[in-house]
């Protein structure tokens, strides 16, 4: 079957998931569950739409144009159906779940909607999972993070990624050197964006004094392979609070490589884009085949208001998994006659046999089962391939 | 966890999914579509929102008035979020899927919203499940009609659902007596509320014709267990195309039985709210111990235009059918002191245990394991249950 969009029928940037690819999505999304799951991780499952006053509060901020908005008859107030599961999860952990025992360690499941797609993925709609660690204290802030990179990782080894990068991020860094450096804050849009971009001919231009220019632009080549990328960060002047998040880092890199030597660990230290609201580190997996991450997280706070705890997360983007990992081998399907006995076909069923019965009597049974595409016709033992 | 809403946080009607409940609500969902997979249905997952065009025609005329409806910036046209699938799999299977054999078996899993509640379910959010049999030709209507009850059946049974009843009706037979009788079309909205509340005393005083009352008021006394409703109507004086209904009827009633002795099968003749797009037999099953029905589905005409087919499905609501199984039995937890070793670890996550990793060096193992809600420890050689 084809997945070829017809622009008539669905709004740009919808489409219909079609066999055999819907089933290979819901399957892969089942074996990431099964892996955080196997780690504590239990699983809730917040509403499509709340008020827009909690799903855009906190790190929601950041996804305000990107989200759908309705109005609710019923208690008259704005809606807005989620582009994200993350504030949600935090939500839920502060309120519903603030008397569990921390750290609390959740999962979810499901889609997002999104006003708008980008460049990189004009998609409106994603689904997501993933798992959130939520509440673990200050104390043990490099075990939580270890954890989360290390579980996304293998669960995306489980669903069959091969060849994966991790790329770790400190996404606070610059608002760090800009206060110890006194940067004043008109001046720190335009020298944010030049590192986004890092032009370093731009970063030096706007950088208030040559001593940040500098520094800045050896954060800029400090990016790489991670040991490397971190003895070049070692190797530079930088102030008590950047060497504090450096040595977060080191100390990350060096949980994850302990846990698991098979991912490539990256470093890009000032990697900020689409990690506005992280607090601490921030990572993003990729994987050859894919257009984009596989995955994103990172250390942030949830809740709002005077309900806030340092949680540490990771979302799933199954659109990028699924071009990352071989096409799913198609279930044999076996088409049972009409006066097949009830028996033998339950038998299959039970066995993970695809099993179809004929709805009439058929005069040429093999050519009805390739008309519908079975592998096997059924024989009074059991399924006999088609010749 | 508890499941209590509280009303200042989320708006009327939608909730959040807590442990265990979210994680059960998605394995027993698994656990229906695992069923109709095996009898060869194929997943297809149409988008969230769509334009209303698509989603409000045909039998989705039925559900204009429940669709929450978005402007979609980028089109400028007007979309809905689906307050129902089956108006979307009708769409997929004329238009994607209109060159794939038939018939075409679909299936399909998520979640559905609703501008209003209604008083049996005041929940404006709904995971459904289905299935549906598209394109099989008028010689075996009876077969597929048999196919897709029987595997509704199955498949709650699978689920864990016992002492189910399949309620069967024929949506379309007043409107076949109305035309019969020659009922003025003014005269038929009142007769029909009469049916629907069944007050027989309206009904006779609103019919057009005493044989007419009496033929009414007789199919609403031939409710009740198939076999004597069947009984009852066959000695009504029906006129021929009524009879043919009955006939069809009483035809699948004996496919089902034969095929499923379990479920009780009732009829309710003239059984017409929420069938109202029906084009055959319609059916509900019902459970002791939830509010409403556990599935529903029938026979419709799937897509719209030019591009029509027959078709047969069902939808499972999973929220009665959580309601009518027993609650899930926790998994058994275990705690990991941080020392313990890895492989032992990964081979009870691999084995199905759930492990929590320990973030810290651990005083008193047993006290934090329960502190996490943990049923274990971890020993040398695996789980040791807590004293």
């Amino acid at each position: 079957m084809t997945d070829t969009p017809n622009p008539a029928l669905l709004p740009n940037g919808l489409s219909d998931g079609l066999p055999p690819r819907a089933e290979h999505e819901a399957a892969i999304g089942d074996r990431l569950l099964a892996v955080v799951r196997g780690h504590g991780y239990q699983r809730v499952k917040p509403p499509l739409i709340e008020f827009e006053e909690s799903l855009l509060s906190g790190t929601g901020r950041a996804l305000v144009h990107d989200t759908f908005r309705v109005m609710d008859p019923v208690s008259q107030r704005m809606m807005g159906v989620r582009p994200d599961f993350t504030v949600q999860i935090g939500r839920i952990a502060t309120s519903r779940l603030h008397q569990e025992p921390r750290p609390l360690r959740l999962c979810y499941a499901g889609q997002v909607l999104r006003v708008r797609g980008s460049q990189l993925r004009p998609e409106r709609q994603f689904t997501q999972v993933g798992a959130e660690l939520i509440g673990a204290d200050e104390a043990i802030t490099t075990v939580a993070d270890a954890e989360v990179v290390v579980m996304a990782a293998e669960a995306l080894q489980t669903a069959g990624v091969t060849g994966a990068t991790i790329d770790l991020t400190l996404p606070t860094l610059p608002a760090v050197l800009f206060d110890t450096h006194g940067v004043p804050a008109a001046a720190r849009p335009a020298l944010r964006a030049a590192l986004d971009q890092k032009d370093t001919a731009a970063v030096r231009e706007r950088a208030p004094s040559a001593a940040l220019g500098d520094l800045l632009v050896g954060l800029i080549r400090a990016t790489g392979p991670a040991d490397e990328a971190l003895a070049a960060m070692a190797a530079l002047d930088l102030p008590p609070a950047a060497a504090q998040r450096h040595a977060d880092l080191a100390a990350l890199v060096a949980r994850i490589q302990a846990a698991r030597p098979d991912p490539a660990l990256t470093v890009d230290p000032l990697e900020g884009r689409g990690f506005e609201y992280y607090t601490g580190f921030g990572f993003s997996i990729f994987a050859p085949g894919a257009r984009g991450e596989l995955a994103r997280g990172g250390r942030y706070t949830a809740g709002r208001g005077d309900r806030v705890e340092q949680a540490t997360g990771f979302t799933v983007m199954m659109d990028a998994v699924l071009d990352a990992i071989p096409a799913p081998v198609p279930p044999a399907r076996v088409l049972a006659p009409e006066d097949a006995d009830p028996r033998l076909v339950a038998r299959l069923r039970a066995e993970g046999w695809v099993v179809l019965d004929a709805l009439r009597p058929l005069d040429d049974p093999a050519a009805e089962a390739r008309r519908l595409g079975c592998s096997h016709g059924l024989g009074a033992d059991g399924p006999v391939v088609l010749g």
